[in-house]
């Protein structure tokens, strides 16, 4: 005769059964956690929901598991885009714990004349050129060069949450000393709700210990789906180059061990430098069309994405997804002469003061329900709104059109690399 | 001959006699502020203005040296304000350090019938029952018990700042173990600007080795008044009784080191545990006027304060002035039986529902340009839009009115204790 199953033991596979109908797992002690979890995945039923349920408690040891299961959350493209320096090794060799478990796509700056040195070892698409060329033509106002040819992966992707990151970037350590898996840190972002429509004093209700503080509206904690992860810098962050120039021996060593909501309607400066979006619902609205006409190849003389973060920040305000910001940080190198880059920076300065204004008082109508849609609307009141103050905007206003129509015919099928 | 002075010695001297003249003291070497300081001191130049310009550098060693030289930013009454215990000694002495630098006012809870131990060494003023009565009558709507008698010595505190702590409150520990000075930590938040209109990714502009990053808008560098100041709980954290009662272990060790402004726009539920405010700006708009029906004595069996923080942060919105949260961080106590408190903390969950839509939407005329104005509106609205939806409300519109009334009689002129 068999021993007869625990209590416990036909409680969690009931559980497993039943996970559809549980939305939240969190007050689940550790250890039942985890024998859920490894129930969870004998059974099958380990599906992409179930999967960032277990995610959201926040659990070291559910990440760890995952890990080590070498489990793909949604196969992850991180996009160490755009070489300054053609020489990727030591970069890719840095992050070879964290990037080797996904699947890379690496798009060369058309402007950079050397081959690309890629280590061994990791699964990955390179594009290239004539790959651009191919896909978009050379008729368009959208210029893949410099920074901006990352938007060509984020065009040609067909994963569900893409991941970007400078090639100046290495891993940074949290306040600990131990190193940041920006990648898991990203999905965490990504995968549990955001709230937008009110303040919560103690951050992100997911971080262990946290939760919604007295006060908070109970109809607001189920919170909304996050679009976009925006995270730090340490070392040298992304300042400006007048702030550059003026504290030249400034650096970021604070570890803020924290991840928030920006509010709905508060308008942030959106680095491409560490960020990650969810491309099904705002892939379309990062967008590399804003091109200062003295446009540099340093961080600093580029705003590009901070052009495409206000977008995308009054996108996710329309459409009731949140932004987050905060972890993961990564450890940013030194590159540049700041006071050489000065005289561009002051473009950037200059378009900022029109440029933010406009953004946050730009309204989308109710039918627009797509980041599609939304990128229209915002292109035409761009043009009317800004068209006649700078050739920059009305230029920006046609190559936003532009980008949304190459969206439509090559960002929805799939596309492969060349030879 | 004397040894003529070095140009060094010069520079300083002409600073101090231009130093209404200067709007930033922060990229000066540390050695050269604190000589900087010392000479404006010698040359009896330090006044309220200049203090802040040191202030704001956010130095340590303008903050020791403020400590070791006893200077009085503005004199700043500390309310540990309402004694569920009336024996204040272990509280009062481990505060001590702090503490004993300002004026404290101290209003006993009129429901509190044993006599105050307070502990000698302390220079204090002690509130109880028949001052209140002598100032303010006892024909009035607003009641000074439990929680709310904090606000009575907000009226008749004469000092720019005030802060105010709950007495379950202990000095907590930043991420190095050192004890921190919520104090000193408070008046830097209320002393420098805020930045209500664009957020800044690396959260305060003023904290070490941050700045404003790249892309935000240099026209809102200058930033507002910060008005208020909102501090954060270790242990402990505010916490409803519903997650009290779910989550009975859960406890808040994370330091996010952090301090940040809360956009304009946003609301925040807003606690009276640990904030600092400007009461020339704000004093009237933080009011003791929305009392539960089975309002209790415990934390979690309160709203005044959170009903007050929308009121304020409204207020601060329309007016342009900042409010801030994050540091500093308290040590906060066990204390109270959360499942016991769920029948009434439902209330309050259910009047959060009503109220949270209607400070999202209410909108002040221009012509409201004082705080005292601003809450007649608020309170005007109260009773429009919200009066008849429960009792509770038109109460809470006309204790704020009363409120106005008993600030412009009491709070604009000079009051005393008794014996």
């Amino acid at each position: 005769m068999r021993t007869p199953p625990c209590l416990l033991s036909l409680t969690l596979d009931s559980a497993v059964l039943n996970l559809s109908n549980i939305t939240d797992l969190s007050p689940l002690p550790d250890h039942i956690l985890i024998e859920l979890f490894l129930r969870t995945l004998r059974a099958g039923k380990l599906t992409e929901r179930v999967l960032k349920l277990f995610i959201a408690t926040g659990k070291d040891e559910v990440f760890s598991l995952i890990q080590a299961l070498n489990i793909q959350v949604t196969v992850n493209p991180v996009l160490p885009t755009r070489a300054l320096n053609f020489d990727l090794t030591s970069f890719m060799n840095v992050w070879r714990p964290i990037f080797s478990r996904f699947h890379l796509t690496i798009v060369k700056d058309p402007d950079l004349k050397e081959e690309l040195k890629i280590p061994e070892g990791f699964n990955l698409d390179v594009y290239k050129e004539p790959d651009i060329d191919r896909v978009v033509g050379t008729s368009t106002s959208i210029i893949f060069s410099g920074y901006a040819c990352r938007y060509f992966g984020y065009l040609v992707s067909r994963k569900k949450y893409i991941i970007s990151m400078d090639d100046d970037c290495l891993p940074a350590k949290d306040n600990k000393g131990f190193l940041v898996d920006a990648v898991a840190q990203h999905i965490t972002n990504l995968t549990t709700p955001a709230t937008p429509f009110f303040f919560n004093t103690l951050y992100d209700h997911f971080t262990e210990g946290a939760d919604f503080v007295r006060g908070y509206p109970f109809s607001l904690r189920n919170g909304v789906t996050c679009a976009l992860s925006c995270g730090l810098w340490h070392n040298l962050a992304d300042f400006d180059a007048p702030t550059q120039a003026l504290k030249p021996e400034e650096r970021n060593s604070l570890y803020v061990d924290a991840v928030l909501t920006v509010p709905a309607r508060t308008l942030m400066p959106i680095s491409g430098i560490n960020i990650a979006f969810n491309r099904d619902l705002v892939g379309p609205a990062l967008l590399p069309c804003f091109r200062l006409a003295t446009e540099g190849k340093f961080r600093w003389e580029t705003m590009e994405d901070i052009w495409s973060g206000m977008c995308v920040k009054v996108i996710c305000d329309h459409l009731g997804l949140g932004v987050k910001t905060g972890l993961p940080y990564v450890w940013r190198n030194d590159r540049g002469d700041a006071i050489a880059s000065l005289r561009k920076e002051w473009e950037g300065v200059k378009m900022m003061e029109e440029a933010v204004p406009f953004f946050q008082s730009v309204r989308l109508p109710q039918e627009a329900t797509t980041a599609e849609d939304c990128v229209i609307e915002v292109a035409n009141a761009v043009k009317e709104k800004l068209g006649s103050k700078d050739p920059v905007f009305a230029h920006t206003a046609k190559a936003m059109l532009d980008w949304v129509k190459l969206w439509k015919s090559v960002g929805g099928s799939s596309s492969s690399p060349g030879a």
